[in-house]
């Protein structure tokens, strides 16, 4: 392909900040991060996979939970060093069970909880 | 406030990634950095601050383009290490001129431009 994962920018660590947003409400879920090698995946297989940083392993999002990322559209900023992943989420995207991690508010010096763990 | 900026999880260089996204139509606009002090400057302002890595100082979106970012709602995720900014924002958020920083598409091995600068 004539996309190269190689001509992104990366971190000193090698990697690239991802934001996860929903394709069918634009919700943002999360963000985490990809390596060249995540990115490659990611548009190979159509499943979003990140880096993670704690197990310094590839993190196929939703392997063990099932709450996976199939990826509608993947997107890259006018500075090449954050992506955006377009993608239908298959229940929560947050590890507390939220559908996003950005449940909580910071609001008149206080913070919000916005949403409680799905059932 | 009870809320301290102190108590969020900043990177080696004491920064924290910010993903900003119209509170309007939920489009995804930009990311950007933010030390503490950002994060406290936005709060206490409600414009939409940041800090340049580039410059090394604060950069209030929009202080010589106009391009100003009104923050409707700060959040911050399950790990405490990143934040989504609700904004109004006027104009493009982009420096090249179009609403989005994230106007280039990774499709079928090449790269899409999805929207032109804005008049």
């Amino acid at each position: 392909m004539n996309f190269d994962p190689a001509t992104l920018r990366y971190d000193a660590a090698g990697l690239i900040p991802c934001v996860a947003q929903d394709h069918a409400t634009n919700e943002v879920l999360m963000m985490a991060w990809m390596n060249a090698d995540a990115v490659a995946r990611t548009l190979e297989t159509g499943r979003v996979t990140y880096w993670s940083r704690s197990r310094q392993a590839f993190w196929v999002k939703g392997e063990t939970s099932g709450h996976v990322q199939k990826l509608i559209d993947l997107r890259v900023d006018c500075d090449r060093d954050c992506l955006l992943a377009l993608v239908e989420q298959t229940g929560p995207a947050c590890h507390t069970n939220r559908r996003s991690c950005f449940f909580t508010a910071l609001r008149d010096g206080d913070e919000v909880e916005l949403s409680k763990p799905m059932e």
